[in-house]
């Protein structure tokens, strides 16, 4: 491979790798075939051209007479580095000045600056891994919670793809076969066994199918929960947010509100962050559908993925709740949860009455009763059937992969009515080479330039 | 020494040392006996305690049975190391998820959060380098112009500290022949040559006044220079400020004014900043003293470093000027310059009368003609006295060091005094160990536990 490396392999590239800003260590990274050269010519310490791989230099970095900074540099020798490449990482002082010096010093010599993610870009294309791995370093860098890292991490190191690669062999046999038949066609052969193939196919489509499903639940992994809050004033919305947050030590941000009447929250339930959006309370209960508050309040709930109408269950009967949440989601698109609150200061014939009711919890959110219950309800309502408790279900966090599935279901769809019709073989071997084809995107069996560059420049600089 | 560490070293300490955020990589930092048995802890990859120091390896770290992610460990072995201890430092994906994650992790097990510049700290205990170059290093990394790098990098690598040593070490001499003197006290000997003495006083009193002086340029390297621009409308102060930015590539950064009448912008001239205030223009030429305006442009030059007074010259005569600055700063106190603009519009008479001033520059803003000759006055009132233009001066810009100084001159005029009026050998002997005591309190050969801490808790977390 490395003799005939695309042109723009044969560049040395180089970049901050760490967040810019003022800190203790700043790593300026170059990657490419003449790294280590371009170092030794401004690095004052051993001639790293004579070193072996996997060690580490001190020395200082020297323009001309000036010395620039006392550094370390770490020393990768291709193959065995994250781009494939020689690799040199530059460990100097974390100042914006000494960095921009460095990436000054290091171009006029002949480095590029490196685009976003042509480091990562570099690995997948000297065969380190392959595109859904590649992408899933984005996402474990923007991992915020325990659950989008687990996902995130284990498409990195190739789950996804083994799942993708598997369906994809089992797919290509047949194929094989099918091509077989019509280089054969005048003859009239059926090398295929057709029974076969279509339970085949069946059992593939399911399993895309499943991988489409879980999509749900890896958007909300890695995007978080936009949960909007509703209830008539002193409901208890406040205090119930901040029994949320009370009940949790894990990320939690308070985000000021476009307008004064709107608060948001973030907090983290068992890895799956939820975006808690507090409404002004509905203040006129009796011209609801008219009210300017409710209009806005209407609006966020038509932007959320989950709702939670609170209730005072010592001033409201299951039935207004009804017409209540009717007049606000007349659709009823939304997934609602009803939380009944001051449990505590309820009558037995008022708890009774909401407890018979569907999708509904109750609470003392001022006391912190109901809170765990709550906290499960909103995780079942989050995960549906799409999260196996182990955690070992592929789940699909990333809209291209859904589009190249959504493209291979429905090729596969096309071969299961060709082959129920009859249709030709022909046909047949075509619509099957478009779900493989499909299918192939994700991982980058089959990729182009423009798709490569609109994945990595997704990448910040220096990945 | 390793024997009898005192307790504070005999921990492990951790943190991240790379600015925190999203990034391509961060770096997560341990020092101390354990650095290493720790990390072998949490790392599934080859034993570090087996491998040799200046290596890198490739490995996961695992919490249990969870793979946190895919790293790269440097290992340095004690003394070969920043702190002179052990120290692993992990490179692991740049999202702030994993860092925390990480950091638990390790504390978990034993490792301590590290204080603000402890690794520093650390660093000097062992002898590593001296407190002058440890404060260099957060000099360092804050320096963001040529020359504050230079003149941090000159003290981080010593030339601070051995000009210092050097003057120590000649008192030092005197010192111990008047102690000898003293312990022979009663025989009434003279073991120090009392004109050499008083000579050689003199001659380190005088550098030890050079080295103050520094400090009014070391300042202004360190913190830069505010100079307001002041003047009457449409003399042109946004067309000069426009002019001076344009002249220089280097850092310029627009900050928005805490009022609508100010804007602030920061350019780097020959590696000093000056930070270019722009005021309101002064409205009211008759009524100067009484405007709001004026009181609020008045308020900004008593905080400038410099002042620049903008002239339209086809607009104005000297007399006009020098009563208008008057108006300005009746004290006098700030460094002006005027500048007259609008040169190429001017008539001969109008030039001439204004080129006799003193302190005066001609330019013609819109055209950039003059520009350089202002860029020179100003680096000239700037740089005073104080600036070799080899840069190779040892220049002061630490208050703290400054203080010391200055306690070291008392102490010095305190011994020459002595000397001139022939008091007593024992006084005069403390007076200098007074001296020496200063002295050394800048390169921390004498230092106490409360300014060790005072100082390295300005460094950042991971220093």
């Amino acid at each position: 491979m490395a003799a005939f490396l695309p042109p723009v392999l044969s560049d040395t590239i180089v970049a901050l790798s760490t967040p810019p800003g003022a800190g203790a260590i700043a790593l300026v990274r170059l990657s490419g075939p003449k790294a280590v050269a371009l170092t030794d010519e401004v690095f004052a310490g051993k001639l790293l051209r004579d070193q072996p791989g996997h060690t580490l230099h001190y020395g200082t970095i020297r323009d001309g007479e000036r010395i620039l900074d006392e550094v370390v540099v770490s020393l990768f020798r291709a193959p065995h580095s994250y781009t494939r490449e020689d690799v040199v990482e530059i460990s100097c002082h974390g100042s914006d000045y000494i960095v921009q010096q460095l990436l000054g010093l290091l171009t006029r010599r002949g480095a590029r600056l490196a685009e976003a993610g042509e480091f990562t870009k570099r690995a997948f294309l000297h065969g380190a891994f392959d595109l859904a791995q590649a992408e899933a370093v984005a996402d474990l860098i923007a991992a915020d919670s325990a659950l989008s890292h687990q996902v995130a991490m284990q498409q990195m190191r190739g789950g996804f793809s083994q799942e993708l690669r598997a369906l994809r062999a089992r797919l290509v046999q047949f194929a094989a076969l099918l091509e077989l038949e019509l280089d054969f066609g005048e003859e009239d052969v059926e090398f295929a066994d057709r029974t076969g193939l279509v339970a085949l196919l069946q059992e593939v489509q399911a399993l895309v199918r499943r991988l489409l499903r879980s999509f749900e639940l890896g958007n909300v992994i890695k995007n978080g929960v936009t949960t909007v809050i509703a209830g008539k004033p002193n409901a208890g919305k406040s205090t119930l947010l901040n029994a949320l947050l009370n009940e949790e030590r894990a990320i939690v941000s308070a985000v000021a509100g476009t307008t004064r009447d709107l608060i948001e929250d973030e907090v983290s339930l068992d890895g799956i962050r939820f975006r808690f959006v507090d409404t002004a309370g509905l203040r006129e209960t009796t011209d609801v559908v008219e009210s300017i508050g409710v209009e806005r309040t209407r609006k966020r709930v038509q932007q959320a993925a989950l709702l939670i109408y609170l209730v005072d269950i010592t001033d409201s009967t299951p039935y207004e709740v009804k017409v209540e949440l009717e007049a606000l989601t007349p659709d009823q698109r939304i997934p609602t949860l009803i939380v009944g609150n001051k449990l505590d200061l309820a009558s037995a014939a008022q708890i009774d009455s909401f407890r018979s009711q569907p999708n509904t919890v109750l609470v003392a959110a001022a006391r912190g009763d109901g809170m765990e219950e709550l906290q499960n309800a909103l995780l079942a309502r989050v995960r549906g059937e799409g999260l196996d408790q182990t955690g070992a279900t592929t789940i699909v966090t990333n809209l291209r992969h859904v589009r190249s599935l959504e493209a291979t279901a429905a090729a596969l769809d096309a071969v299961l009515v060709g082959l129920s019709m009859g249709t030709g073989t022909e046909l047949v071997a075509a619509d099957l080479r478009q779900a493989l084809a499909a299918l192939g995107e994700i991982t980058g069996e089959i990729s182009s330039d423009d798709l490569l560059t609109s994945i990595f420049t997704q990448f910040c600089i220096g990945k």
